[in-house]
């Protein structure tokens, strides 16, 4: 179960339709394909369980075929948004399942941290750039992130979604969004509460979850910075931190 | 008070800016017209404030000038996206103050129910048309309300934004979907538990809103309709039903 094969798609979970929960899909039916595997390691990681190699066993290679007959039971053949994330699944061979599913009409969106440029970035349809703030614990590399604009081309909506724990994070996101006026940016309140990579149900702390956005959109219009959009994880507010949903 | 003189707008509450709590614009800093006065009498209004006439001594006449230098002052001269809402704005005259507004390079999203046009809707960046269900108590007047799509003539990004409280609601608003397959639809849960017209932090079923989300969610995805957004009254979540948030 640990080799990759060219062309194979390390998968850790497939599930949906159901709702996005964030940033610029919010609210729109998706079928979420979560690669397993990531070049980063950030201290609040939610997705854990898409990213430490000590899950690794629990992730299926998968043909690019075969994954797309998935997402099309799944969403019983209806063309529908889906959603790429990880894990980072830009460091994944997606190219060929995006060429198969727009032969049917569906749309595809990647959520990556913007550290891997790929060519087929410039065929996807939404690409939501997501660079780690400093709580992280990572560092951005800005000359990677431009090469993924460059691959994109201008070609698909692209945003940036920034997660915002404390103020020193949010100088990181006015810097961002300064590099960057041309992009659209979504902010969304950290979550300290992630699950530990436990399956399912982790307590979640949904009242400082609404704390810490109360207190993002205070600093954002007291700045006057009327374009940024502030956004919750919706999912989480709704289903907490449970997985597949 | 009760006057009301030609050009003059009634005004319920002005404040902002605070994210829009819903649809379209969801997340994005907003400053808040809400106008007074109203043609339907929604059985779950949240906005009595704004439509009962025992609160009609609240609502101050302003020239759209005042009002103008109101949302300046709220917006510290920074343009910021402005919603009209109410009660029915469109029975007010904001022609002019959206002239005003957009000279300084702000924005105007209107929301109603779509029950009268006028000829000012063409110059909207947003017009979002609220047609109300079942039950609301309201039968919905499906030629004023394509009377109002005219009178906006395509300009205004343009998008149905519907409350479903049970399945009489889903099924009229499959309906309103089907007549208007070119408009984007969002689709809201409702509040059982809107404010009676008090003043502030009246109790909310946030467990409830939150149960008919994850309902509405599942009956959207289940019929494979992957068109339309489902989006909570967000700020209803964060805030609880306090006015001026």
């Amino acid at each position: 179960m640990t080799g990759s094969r060219a062309g194979t798609i390390r998968v850790s979970e497939m599930f949906g339709p159901t709702i996005q929960g964030e940033g610029v899909l919010i609210g729109l039916p998706t079928v979420f394909v979560r690669t397993g595997g990531c070049d980063y390691r950030c201290s609040w990681c939610d997705s854990l369980h898409a990213v430490d190699s000590r899950y690794r066993d629990d992730w299926t290679p998968m043909t690019p075929e075969a994954v797309w007959d998935e997402v099309k039971r799944l969403s019983g053949g209806v063309p529908v948004t889906v959603s790429l994330s990880g894990g980072n699944p830009a460091i994944q061979p997606l190219g060929a399942l995006i060429k198969l599913g727009h032969q049917d009409g569906y749309r595809f969106a990647l959520e990556t941290q913007g550290s891997v440029a790929k060519d087929w970035f410039a065929d996807l349809d939404v690409l939501v750039l997501s660079p780690k703030p400093p709580s992280s614990g990572m560092d951005t590399d800005w000359t990677l992130f431009d090469r993924c604009l460059e691959a994109a081309g201008g070609r698909p909506q692209t945003v940036l979604k920034i997660v915002v724990f404390d103020e020193v994070d949010y100088a990181y996101v006015r810097d961002a969004a300064a590099r960057y006026p041309h992009l659209p940016v979504y902010l969304q309140p950290g979550n300290h509460t992630p699950p530990g990579g436990d399956e399912v149900d982790a307590g979640i702390d949904k009242d400082g979850i609404a704390e810490r956005m109360r207190w993002l959109v205070d600093r954002v219009t007291q700045d006057l910075w009327f374009g940024a959009r502030v956004l919750p994880q919706l999912h989480v507010l709704l289903w907490g931190n449970r997985r597949g949903v």
